[in-house]
């Protein structure tokens, strides 16, 4: 049975409890229970933190328990080596997911550290990118 | 009934005839086919040239031909402000698809001029990223 | 009756009890505590965190809870997105505090990440910009 | 007694008598003529002017003749070596205000030459900011 | 009696467990027990996170407990500002250690914002440079 | 007789034919019919194309056959150093045109290898740069 | 009646008085005579300082008196945000006009401030420029 | 028998038709007829283009074909990341000429995006530099 | 009889006023004065502002009145190209002098507009570097 | 038996006859002497040159003679592409030492060319360095 | 008779001697034998050292002695301006040779002195640039 | 009595013997044996390589031998740290002197490492320079 965890980072929490004219009225605590739901024959594990190094902990569990990532750093993308490192020394496929298209936004937000270390990444085609995500994984393990 | 075009810049042609341990058997030909054959609710624009003002035009045509515009625009991604404007111009949704993980590949290749006119983008996961994003515009289209 | 947050980050909860001849002999503690004894009229949260994401966590409770918030994020400042991205989110009036003059120091101090989410910063002041942003967001209140 | 010149800079003359719906309708004039008058203990010299060298000039007077400056120096802030080079030279406490946040502004607006000369400075407060300086100077004065 | 910490960063905790071939089958736990079972003169204080706001705590906590500390902070050293910080606020000699040649590898790692506020730094003398930045400070404690 | 080549490169074909509440609700083919037709001493060449190279060749065709050049090379300007060298090479007399101000729009835009190599330059204002710069070359022909 | 001013920046008094094979015998004050007597239905304001902050209070005696400006900041285009700042802050359209091509001289003449703050530029099209940019203000009027 | 093509970028069509005192009277065609006569056991492919394209068409075609390419990408050798990635595509070596010492001249022509993917490069020698390139593959292939 | 002009910059008026531990006790229009007395076959005309455009204005006047002039612009060599643009009109040689050391000072002051259009400078050699270049020209006159 | 070669480059031959307060009263010579007659067990080589190619030259010399290099290049370690060339041909282990912590020095000490050449490297701790590393290499070769 | 000199300079001493899978197992010095033998028409000088300085003099002596250079700088034609002043003082043809195409190496090596001041230059196809090279000089020659 | 240092570095030997249209006919040697005779009163060292480490061997010379050093380091001032240690390390004062205005010259010669170590600089005012150095070191002697 194919195990995915779905990491999301800081400030991720809050998305669907705000500006719903934007993001919908889904929370993506919803969305991700709705999502896995589709999927029974995938076992999901779903984390969310804002301290960067709980974020390194939970992928440093993902070790022998899960067999690919989907990752969402959101601001950390930019600025966490540590996270990078995090990702190469755990020895999983991990897919890196962004709600928003972050390459049309602010400058700083064009260096991403953890890209280089994941097989690929989504951005820009909403929460449907975790859904995408998942159909990924669920190709390969065919 | 939803058309979509795939369009695919400079050296494409190319994937799937060479170095098949890398890129596999299949060309990038018969992958649209097989793709393309997957959803016949949906009507497909297949189109290829190596010439970056050819690429422009058939984006140009797009405009009241088609819905939504799948771009693989290649090398041309991180030169072309041409390209860029022409996406600006026609005023539809394009979502870019890299078959590699560009953002793990040479320091020239992490500049993008199209990346931030496009809806979203889909890295690195292989030909399944044009799957990926036909599956996209099919949910949005519901 | 106004409400005010005032957060501090990574090595503020030190000032006060290091290096006296510099920071005098007023722990921070001490200061904020006379500081807010001052305004019987507003009623304040204060917190202090070494970490990144517990201040965060911190920006996200005080949605609903006050009106306004005095950050001083101290290094943070200058290497942190994800706490810019906590300002944008909850929609409240911030006014950065340093109490140095941080553009009279070292370079990478001249990066700020949160500066533009903020709605203006005091800095070089010493304790006394506490004093300065707590009278600002009272002169607003009346 | 206390005495303090206030400086400002090119196009600060216009603050107030333009854009009402953005800056109010009451002219920098008036709002330092009512500062002004808040504060009976403290001598106050008024100086505006567009010149770049006259401001030199006006910041060289004020040595022997007031014990403070608060300075706006408006765009002459970036660009301007020889201001920052008058206020180290007179060897008095200079804050400088701005009356936006010029952090959340172009680019070029984020080096300043004169901030690391300056005490301290206070930004996007509006005309309030003028206050917390003449406030600042008054509470180390006591 | 000279005490010393040794305070190791993000995913140091893995070195060690994981690809043996490069760093041997001694995980950095029992390297660390049998590098302080060595010098039986002095006092030790083991410590590993992966929280950036940790390591400050425990930096903070090292006043007035031990007279040096050998500090690996993995890849914040090339993104903390708050750890650099939190070193010269505590006013102890500490001695960087870099397992790996840091300079040899990925360009964002030859930024420390730590090392200038060190005393100075071992990197690529393997779990060996420990043992080296012991013996540094037994021979300034003789 | 003076003759003139009123060249234009990359989506000036689409100029008129869309958002005509920027542009106006006349096409840049009728503008250029118009435009001509008023200066009947002066035999014109009207070309476009979106193709970098043809771009080039239509240059080297005004050798012999035109007195001067009224381009409006479009994005190329910012990233062919090609078009730059065929300018420099057929040794005639070119003026660049921009309709929109391009030194008040995306950075990218501000480089520019074409304009080191013209005459000068109109940018900003509007279809009628290209009469200025027709005005230009007949006041110079007198 | 369209009124105009004509406002030129630093060491353009000398422009005809010097090097006459280059720029000819015709001095510029001689040229703008002509010029505006060549247009009786337009009011023409003429000025020139070398002092930046004098051009600035020109531009703001502009308000209210004059439709349009044509400047000519010189060098004061390059290093003056204070200048940029004045042409937004009066509300008039300005049309930059250069005498030479300044693209093609040193890079630091590349850089401009109060370009992006006009509507358009004219350069290197010799003193024949400022008369394109009433043209151009006439066009507009009628 | 040796098979070679020798491809020839943008512009260098007009080498020996301009400026015979720079270039010498002599057109490239002639000197390239002349240059092959002299090697009758080798095959050649000559071509020129000035689409950019259309060299990577070329390209393209020499697989299978030709054992070596010597090519002078003319400008396109600055900005074209697309003929970059077709000369690694197409796994033959490469020989890079350019008549002029491309290094001496501007600033913008000392990158290159396809030196890197070529065996090496000849520049500066005139149009000798073709005969030396093809002497080169002659050595390699006895 | 060889008439030289010697302008004085912004600040330079304070020199031998303040900080005289430094600077020494006289006054640099004293040491002025004593200089000009030392050569009485030379006639000088002396010149401070602290008014950018007053410089350019006065070095305008220099032709035709003087043969030479001595430089010292202060602040504003590093970033007035007015300044600069204004020396190379007048066609005089200028020697650039400064009292400090600059390139030993902040990196700002590492950059010149106006050193490259001076024939040379003198830099560190305190109010010395005054009489050396009074001595060139003198040498050059003879 | 282990046999190391100890190099230092320009400027070390003063460490210990000037500056004592700084450096101690202890020459580098007799301090290398003193270390060297510690370790019986291995035979040593001492060299010092200010001359680059000399050191080069030294370093060519091991090959062969030694089996590993304790190098500090002093200020060459940031300037010499070639000495870290010989570095790398001669095939062995060497270990960078410097006498003060360059990190924490001036900026373009940060820079070094030999670092990624060397096994590792440490700094900052005095000549305490070189015993540093001659315990590494002899704890490698027991 | 033609005469020629050929100066390596840091590090060539090695090649042959070493990684003779790289280089193939014949000496530099053989090569050069062996080059020169089959130009009897043509009087060879030979010279190389580690020594910058030396190389210089080496150059020096050229003056007068030969009628051009064949120069392999090695790492010191990245760092080493002095080495070009050399080539631009003497008033000889240079040709530069690189052994490997030190263009797709480290970026380091990208940056070159002294191409600028040479005729052209061959890299990447080994020791047989050198008889290019020579090739070269003879064609000139005749 | 006064003793002095000139030293002089790589290429400097050539000056007077090569292009005497620019450096007229009188060699440097000569005009330095001329200079000193007109000093009696100075005593006079003068030293001259292409060695970057031997002219820091002469500056080590310097310490105990002479007072003053006049250094001309010519393109080593842009390169050499070595050199710039070296005068830190010998505690004399330096005068740098260049020939030429190396300000005026191509970009590489602006950085100099050298000069922020010197007391100060003469540039640009030809072999004179070399006199008002001497007469500076006269002029501090009395």
């Amino acid at each position: 049975m194919l195990s995915l965890a779905i990491i999301n980072g800081p400030n991720l929490n809050l998305v669907g409890t705000r500006e719903p004219a934007i993001y919908g009225s889904i929370s993506i605590d919803e969305y991700l229970q709705s999502l896995t739901a589709d999927f029974p024959q995938i076992s999901f594990t779903l984390y969310q933190s804002n301290v960067e190094g709980l974020l390194i902990d939970q992928l440093h569990r993902c070790r022998g328990s899960v067999q690919g990532v989907i990752l969402n750093a959101g601001a950390y993308s930019h600025t966490s080596i540590a996270l990078a490192d995090a990702i190469a020394a755990i020895g999983l496929p991990v897919v890196e997911v962004h709600i928003s298209n972050v390459l049309a936004r602010e400058d700083f937000r064009k260096q991403s550290f953890i890209a280089s270390k994941c097989v690929g990444s989504i951005s820009g085609l909403g929460l449907h990118g975790y859904r995408l995500a998942v159909d990924y994984f669920a190709s390969r393990h065919v």
